[in-house]
C-alpha cells in the first residue's frame, strides 16, 4: 500500500500498533513490524532508560523492519527521566517516536534533529494543529471510541478524523474504534493515511498478555467498556469488570469528592495484574469499544493480511455502488 | 447509485433525510426527494392526523418522487393518536414509514400489509435485531454522534455500524455524524447501504428554519453540542447555547433530583422558538456533532450532487492506496 505514512515510515501497510503500557514489548512490536505494520515499544513499560535500550536491542534481534518507541509525557510530581528515555531512543537509532500527553517543542526538535520521525498522539483538532506548528511529522488522533484516554470532549472518529484532515497539512492517523478491514477502509475514506490499533493487537497470538484476557476481549461486545476517572478530568476507557464497575459507581455517587477513595484505583489503572494472571477482575484492563468487533486471536501477520484484503474488497464494493 | 436501499425505496441516492420535529415539512421533504434522496415528513410536527394528510398532499404537489413519513412512538401519559396518524399515512399511499421509539409489531404489520416499506430507527444492535424479527424492511442506526436521542450506551458509528451490519440480514442505514462525501464513503465502507442526515439538511436553503440558525450551524465546530437530560435517562444531543448550558450545569449540580426544575425545559426541547426567531438562545436546538463539518448552506440538490461526487472520489483515492 502507499500513503504518506507508509512512505514516511518505510512500512508496507499503514497500520500502527498503539503504544500500550505493559503490552508494548519487543515480542509484539517485532511481530507487528514483521507483519508489515509499525510495531511500537512503550518506553515507560521499561523501568529505566537502560532497560529501554535493552528492549530495543531485543526487538531488533526479532525484526529487521522499522519499529518505533512510544513516550507518553504527563505532568507528574516525580516524573520519569523523560530526557534520558529520549536519549536512549536516539542512541539506539530508532526511526520513529510516538509522543503523547504533553508535546514539548524542544523534545520534538531534539528527536527530529536526530533524524527521527515524530508522530504525536492527541484527542482534539486544536492539539493536532499545535503539534503541527511544533514540527511533528504526523498526528495520530484518538476518537471517543478509543481505549485509554479519550480526553473530555467526546468527539468520535467519524467526525473527528475528517475535521482534523480538513485543517491539517501533515498526514493524519485514525486511532480508536478500528479493528477490521471495514475500519481501515472507512479511515482511508475519511481522509486518514493510516490507522493506529491498540485493543485489536492485544487479541493477537504475539501479545504478551494472558490468553484468558485475550478471550475476554473476544467475548466482550461493543457495550462492554466503561469510562472511569471522568470526575478527575482524566477519563480512561477500560474493559467492564468488577473494578471498573466499582469505580463508575463510586464516581456516580460521590463525584470528584471520591478522589481519595479513587487514588489506589488510579494507581491500579497502570497495573498489570489482570494481564498477567488472566483473572479479568484482578485489575483495570484498558480496552476500546472496538472489542465488539474482535472475534478471534490471530497472529499479527494473519490479522494484517486479512484487514488489508478486506479493506480493499469493501472499498471496491462501495465504489461499485456508484455505477448502479 | 445502487444499494438495497435505493432499490427498495426507488430513489437515486441512498441518502435519507432524518425525521426532524418542526423541520420535517413538505418543503424540505420535497426538496430532498427532488434531489434524488428520500425526504421525510415528520408526522407529529402536524397537530392532527388530518393536518398530516394535508401536509402529505402539499409535499406531493411539490415532488413526483417518493418520500416518507416519520412517526416516533414514545410512551406518554396522553399519547398522540398514533393509530390515526398511521391510518393517514396508509390512506395517502405514502410508500415509506420511518418508525422510532417503540417498535410495536402490530403497527409494523399493518403498515407492511398496506405495501409500505418500514424503516425502524434505533440506537443499539439488539434493538435492530428485535426490529428485524418484527419484520421491518431496514434499520437506521444512530451512533453516539447523532442529533437528538443517542440512547444511553454511547457507541459511535465507527463501531456501531459494522457491529450491526455483521449481525443483521436487512439493510442498515448509518445515522449520526454524516454530513459530507467522506461520511457517505465511510458509511458504505463500514457496510451501511444508505445514510440518514438530519443536522446537515437543517443547513440547506430549503429547510424551514430561520437563516440565522442555519448560520449558527455553519459557525459551530465539532465541540459545540451538549448532551442534556442524561439524568432523566432520556439523553438528547443539542446545540450548545445558553439554555443547554444551563441544563448541563443543573444536571451536574443536582443530578436526577433536578427533574422538577428540568420539566419546563423538557417541554422546551420540542420548542420551535429558536428555529423560528433566529435567536440561538430562544430555545433548545437539536444538532449532531457533524455541525463541525458543515461550512455552507447549499440547496439540497447541490448538497447531494456534491456529496455523491466527493464520496466516489474519496473511495477511488482510497482504493488507489492499495496499488502503491
Amino acid at each position: 500500500m502507499k500513503t504518506r505514512i507508509t512512505e514516511m515510515l518505510g512500512i508496507r501497510y499503514p497500520i500502527i500498533q498503539g503504544g500500550m503500557m505493559w503490552v508494548g514489548r519487543a515480542e509484539l512490536a517485532a511481530a507487528v513490524s514483521n507483519a508489515g505494520g509499525l510495531g511500537i515499544i512503550t518506553a515507560l513499560t521499561q523501568p529505566t532508560p537502560e532497560a529501554l535500550s535493552a528492549e530495543i536491542d531485543r526487538c531488533r534481534a526479532l525484526t529487521d523492519k522499522p519499529f518505533g518507541v512510544n513516550l507518553t509525557l504527563l505532568p507528574s510530581i516525580n516524573p520519569p527521566p523523560y530526557e534520558a528515555y529520549l536519549d536512549a531512543v536516539i542512541a539506539a537509532g530508532v526511526p520513529v517516536l510516538e509522543t503523547a500527553g504533553n508535546n514539548p517543542r524542544e523534545f520534538i526538535a531534539k528527536a527530529r534533529a536526530a533524524g527521527i520521525k515524530v508522530i504525536h498522539k492527541c484527542v482534539a483538532v486544536r492539539h493536532a494543529l499545535s503539534a503541527e506548528r511544533n514540527g511533528v511529522d504526523a498526528v495520530s488522533i484518538d476518537g471517543f471510541e478509543c481505549a485509554g484516554h479519550p480526553g473530555e470532549e467526546d468527539v468520535p472518529g467519524l467526525v473527528l478524523i475528517p475535521a482534523a484532515v480538513r485543517r491539517l497539512s501533515i498526514p493524519v492517523i485514525a486511532s480508536g474504534g478500528i479493528a477490521d478491514g471495514r475500519g481501515l477502509a472507512a479511515a482511508l475514506a475519511l481522509g486518514a493515511e493510516g490507522v493506529n490499533m491498540g485493543t485489536r493487537f492485544c487479541a493477537t497470538l504475539e501479545a504478551p498478555i494472558h490468553p484468558a484476557i485475550k478471550q475476554a476481549l473476544v467475548s466482550a461486545d461493543e457495550r462492554d467498556t466503561r469510562l472511569i476517572f471522568r470526575t478527575l478530568r482524566n477519563t480512561a476507557r477500560v474493559l467492564r469488570n468488577a473494578i471498573s464497575e466499582e469505580v463508575v459507581s463510586l464516581e456516580r455517587r460521590e463525584g470528584g469528592a471520591a478522589f481519595e477513595e479513587l487514588r489506589p484505583l488510579v494507581a491500579g489503572v497502570r497495573g498489570r495484574a489482570a494481564l498477567e494472571s488472566g483473572a479479568v477482575d484482578d485489575g483495570i484492563i484498558t480496552a476500546g469499544q472496538c472489542v465488539g468487533l474482535i472475534d478471534d486471536v490471530p497472529s499479527c501477520a494473519e490479522l494484517l493480511e486479512r484487514m488489508v484484503a478486506e479493506a480493499k474488497d469493501h472499498l471496491q464494493a462501495s465504489l461499485a455502488r456508484f455505477t448502479g
